[in-house]
């Protein structure tokens, strides 16, 4: 593409690296970036870099940091005696948008998954278990995937919480809200069956 | 958004900024750029800042250059006695993508608009007037957008370089290739009829 000059046609290459940006997207970004205040490009190029240098893991849940501890293990006004355990922080933030969970939370950083060659020793789950030894917790939540790979991880890590005596419990699998019984997978409806309460 | 941390808020709020990029995009490509590797992410920093600082425009056609002059004017094999003048940058990219035009550029940078405060002394007119007066220019050829001000603008700039002697063009408009008669509009179908040529 010796059309366009070179910062340009380097800048599109680089945004075309990013998930779900073709060239088509990539072009228009490019174009929306040189075509802007010049300062706009540049706080989104230090965005970028301060992101890079800056985020770290925190050390207690392994959440993204830009201190030793992230925001929410900061926080004092969170209830540590409840642990969320996901597989990834981005996990984090969907369960915060609901405002339904107050604790504390503690990432895996991926689910036990031998096809793939990742082991429990690969994933964060000693570190939950030193953890969960040495502070008050009353409950841990499992809240990984309800998928094969989830349900496996979650079933090993129940295993060892038992023995520190603490009250584990999974999230809830079964009919989406707004959801359609004629629609839905026997999978799920068998689990929303099993997982029916009194009202 | 208090549960993420400071670097991480500011990235997704800065890619927020670009277009078609929403709230759960941005999320997406944050967390991509913090767990992918170190360099992938100063790169697109880098392209970012060179991109914003390296780039002007071209002395003779007002593409974008990162030197005097674009790679289309400095490429020895175009063909210089044909100018093709289009609204904006973007547009010779479309162009030259049919590798059926290998004559120069002259971008206006956009069109006569009374209604937004947009006269012709606004856009590169003047130049391509003056440029077309000093050199050897066969024809140019107005492709300016089909639309109410690119027409304006095309009939403008037609008009003064009747007066330079040189032949004036503009893009035929009818239907799109694979479109259907049944369903085009009537301004578009009857285009297509006056510019009916012999088979």
């Amino acid at each position: 593409m010796s059309y366009y000059s070179e910062p340009l046609s380097n800048l599109i290459k680089e945004l075309q690296r990013l998930p779900g940006i073709g060239p088509k997207t990539a072009q228009r970004l490019a174009f929306f970036i040189i075509e802007g205040p010049a300062a706009n490009g540049e706080k989104l190029a230090r965005a970028i870099s301060l992101a890079k240098t800056e985020i770290r893991f925190c050390k207690q849940c392994f959440n993204f940091a830009s201190d030793d501890l992230c925001p929410i293990c900061l926080n004092s006004k969170r209830d540590g005696s409840f642990i969320c355990v996901v597989e990834d922080a981005k996990d984090i933030f969907a369960i915060e948008k609901t405002h339904h969970f107050n604790g504390l939370y503690h990432v895996l950083h991926g689910t036990i998954s031998p096809i793939d060659g990742i082991g429990p020793e690969h994933l964060k789950i000693t570190e939950l278990i030193e953890r969960v030894k040495g502070s008050p917790v009353k409950e841990v939540v499992i809240a990984t995937n309800p998928n094969v790979e989830g349900e496996q991880t979650a079933m090993y890590i129940s295993k060892l919480l038992k023995e520190c005596k603490v009250k584990v419990s999974r999230i809830a699998s079964g009919l989406p809200v707004g959801g359609d019984i004629e629609y839905a997978d026997e999978v799920t409806l068998s689990r929303a069956l099993d997982g029916r309460h009194e009202i």
